[in-house]
């Protein structure tokens, strides 16, 4: 057996994370980040969005042992609340009574996780450490310290944590075999800010996400435990009327959500300024295959599996790699010459899953849960889950269970069938609550399944 | 207007072939090249698949005004040779007669090219210089020399032709909006060989691919003009019984080729030699976009798409990239700011055309070469192609034809729906020949095509 020695390359969410799981596993555990001490320079902010950690990251914190600690940071959200450009607010539950979401910013939690990962003895925190590649000839992590020094970091193995843009990963796609997609959107995303009242009170509906639907593009706003929201628009970077690209005066930007956005903009005041300081980041998926190298080096969070954020997923499916990992790390007795293959082969389609399921979700959000028809459907599948347990909708089981995203992908097609039937009964609009024929549709459907 | 000064990365065949193009127009050319100058050290195979040239290679070449010098190193295939397990071997033409696709070693071609791209004045080449990166902020190249030591390149255009696996094209892709994916087959290659015999004359017919097609994998081979065949063994790296990793032995790659190719043992004596010293390669696709960064960069050849070989198309498509950039010098008046993004625009399309049909060939060659359905719809193909003008068929779109590779993608995907209804034919095997019912099908498929 190896030394119990682990480096994980990343203090971000996931990397944090499974520091901690390791520490408490009794692995002498390095971690190397690019990024200062945040629990000293605090979080730099201005291009997030707020999470929304659900059922799978619960999971793993659970594992971990910290849910309590995070629990506190953490707001639930019940459903959607969907702004129409003019007229009444509509909300939309995400699932069964008391089932939700929960809204945490990136820099709190993640300062929270460092705290928790510094407190193991076991733990080594270097921060300043920039990764400049994984060597497969020495089995070793090349740093460049803040001296501009680089660095040879060896241990018997190597976690790749350091997300989308991977050094580690980078490394890895040279070797032969080694599969590798970035994908980008044609849409950025821009941080926005909604204050709180000045008696520190939310200006919104605090349990709920947020959301101004504009067909081609949206805004969105998750609550803070401070009262604020943080929000965030996405809009094409270019290509089109509403684009970034157009709008690149303060006249511009206040014209456009005078159009889109108008009960917004009281919300908002430093709208011009944020929209001035904060940039128009971009929105990549990343693919890979495989996930490990040799019993050396794995990859696990954005570093594996970088997804858009659309459906809330790209934490939690972090945390779940955790928590997958780690019982392999049982069931193969701690020999990473198993864990590693067994871990590509286990959960890169789930990785795969998770990506395409978001990519859907972006259209779903920006477009769809403006629809009536895709209103109607939400309800009737509601009902359905009622009256049939084993029956979840596709945003339930990814979202309040942990069932594997790559099963959860399948029973979106498959569910995207049975409701393009239920859709098709005469006079669905009206009937629906009452429609006798749902039922036989739904059990046709069922049984074809089986 | 810029100094008419270029730097192009990468003396492959596609790189100095550009460098020729650029030196014709006056621009003053530097040519910098990882590996030794092989003028003098001469060129180390024991991985080359043969090159095909055929239509749209030797297009860029005559506007080089260097066909002639290159024809001469070149034998023409006029159709595939298959070698079945036992039986007669059946020759499957091309094309129409006189049609045929050229025999070149990558080798003796890429010594041409550089000593042509060499003859000009305004030439600079630069070997033993590896790429490390392109630096965006400073629009410079960093190569490292023989030395170890680091040198900074500036040049006001820069071109990529660095290959498969390219460096500046690395340096790209961590840009914000740079869409790149690598995807491996599970196949590996070999390079085996066929000596000439002791007169010099070839040992198999000399003016055909010779192809032995066994359903998962296959041997080709293609003419020398030393007498000699190059032949490549194409099979999966692992997970079957006829792969690789099974061959680990003389015993085993000897029982094998005595199952499989039982007639290619005499021809090679040094068959195992050959299997000992030569590596088994991995075969990737390469996709990216876009193919330029701003008016400094230019992604041609296997840097923009490396393909499979299976359409022997990659070279011929890393030479179309220079006659139609080329083309565009003239269009846009040699303003690079304008050329670049119209290279994307027109190019990458056909770049990704071209991927999916070479991909699409490894099942034709393996396989269906060898299936009695197949060579009826070749024979059918041919027929309809003699008959009237206007139909070509796929292959001979993308080998005898310079129609953009996403036409030929296009009529490829028709031309399947075509020949799955002709193939339906009541007792079509037999009939063939004097089928009038064809002429009707395919009166009605055109009439829809409109």
């Amino acid at each position: 057996m190896k030394e119990k020695k682990a480096l994980v390359v990343g203090a971000g969410l996931v990397g944090a994370l499974w520091a901690v799981f390791l520490a408490k596993r009794g692995y002498d555990v390095s971690v190397y980040e690019q990024r200062g001490d945040m629990r000293q320079a605090g979080y730099s902010g201005g291009r997030s969005i707020n999470l929304a950690m659900s059922d799978r990251g619960w999971k793993a914190v659970e594992k971990a042992g910290i849910k309590e600690k995070l629990a506190s940071v953490a707001i639930p959200m019940y459903g959607r609340m969907m702004h129409p450009v003019s007229g009444e607010l509509v909300f939309q539950p995400y699932g069964k009574e008391n089932q939700a979401i929960y809204s945490v910013s990136r820099g709190g939690l993640n300062l929270e996780l460092l705290n928790i990962a510094a407190s193991f003895p076991n733990v080594e925190l270097q921060f300043d450490q920039k990764c400049r590649r994984f060597e497969p000839s020495e089995g070793a992590v090349w740093f460049e310290g803040p001296d501009r020094q680089l660095k040879k970091v060896e241990a018997p193995i190597i976690f790749g944590v350091d997300g989308a843009f991977s050094s580690i990963r980078n490394s890895l796609q040279r070797l032969p075999r080694f599969n590798y997609s970035q994908s980008y959107l044609d849409y950025g995303y821009k941080e926005l800010n909604i204050p709180p009242n000045e008696d520190g009170s939310h200006r919104l509906e605090k349990n709920a996400l947020h959301i101004w639907p504009r067909g081609q593009f949206m805004l969105i706003g998750l609550p803070n435990i401070d009262g604020s929201f943080t929000c965030t628009l996405f809009l094409p970077f270019d290509g089109s009327e509403a684009a970034f690209d157009r709008l690149d005066s303060d006249e511009a930007v206040m014209a456009f959500f005078q159009q889109y956005f108008p009960d917004a903009i009281p919300l908002m005041p430093a709208l011009l300024e944020d929209f001035r300081r904060n940039p128009a980041s971009a929105l990549v998926t990343v693919r890979c295959s495989p996930w490990h190298y040799q019993d050396k080096v794995l990859l696990l969070g954005d570093a594996a599996h970088a997804i858009v954020p659309f459906f809330g997923q790209g934490m939690n499916a972090g945390f779940e790699d955790c928590t997958i990992l780690d019982a392999l790390i049982d069931d193969f007795d701690g020999d990473w010459a198993r864990i590693a293959p067994a871990f590509s082969a286990n959960r890169i389609s789930d990785g795969n899953a998770i990506a395409e399921l978001a990519l859907r979700n972006f259209i779903e959000m920006r477009d769809l849960v403006a629809d009536p028809r895709f209103l109607l459907r939400q309800k009737i599948a509601a009902r359905l889950h009622e009256k049939h347990a084993s029956f979840l909708p596709t945003y339930s089981m990814v979202t309040f269970s942990n069932i594997p995203y790559s099963q959860a992908l399948q029973a979106a097609d498959a569910q995207n069938v049975l409701f393009e039937r239920i859709l098709a009964l005469p006079d669905i609009e009206q009937t629906w609550e009452n429609n006798e024929q749902i039922e036989g549709v739904f059990r046709k459907w069922q049984a074809e399944l089986l």
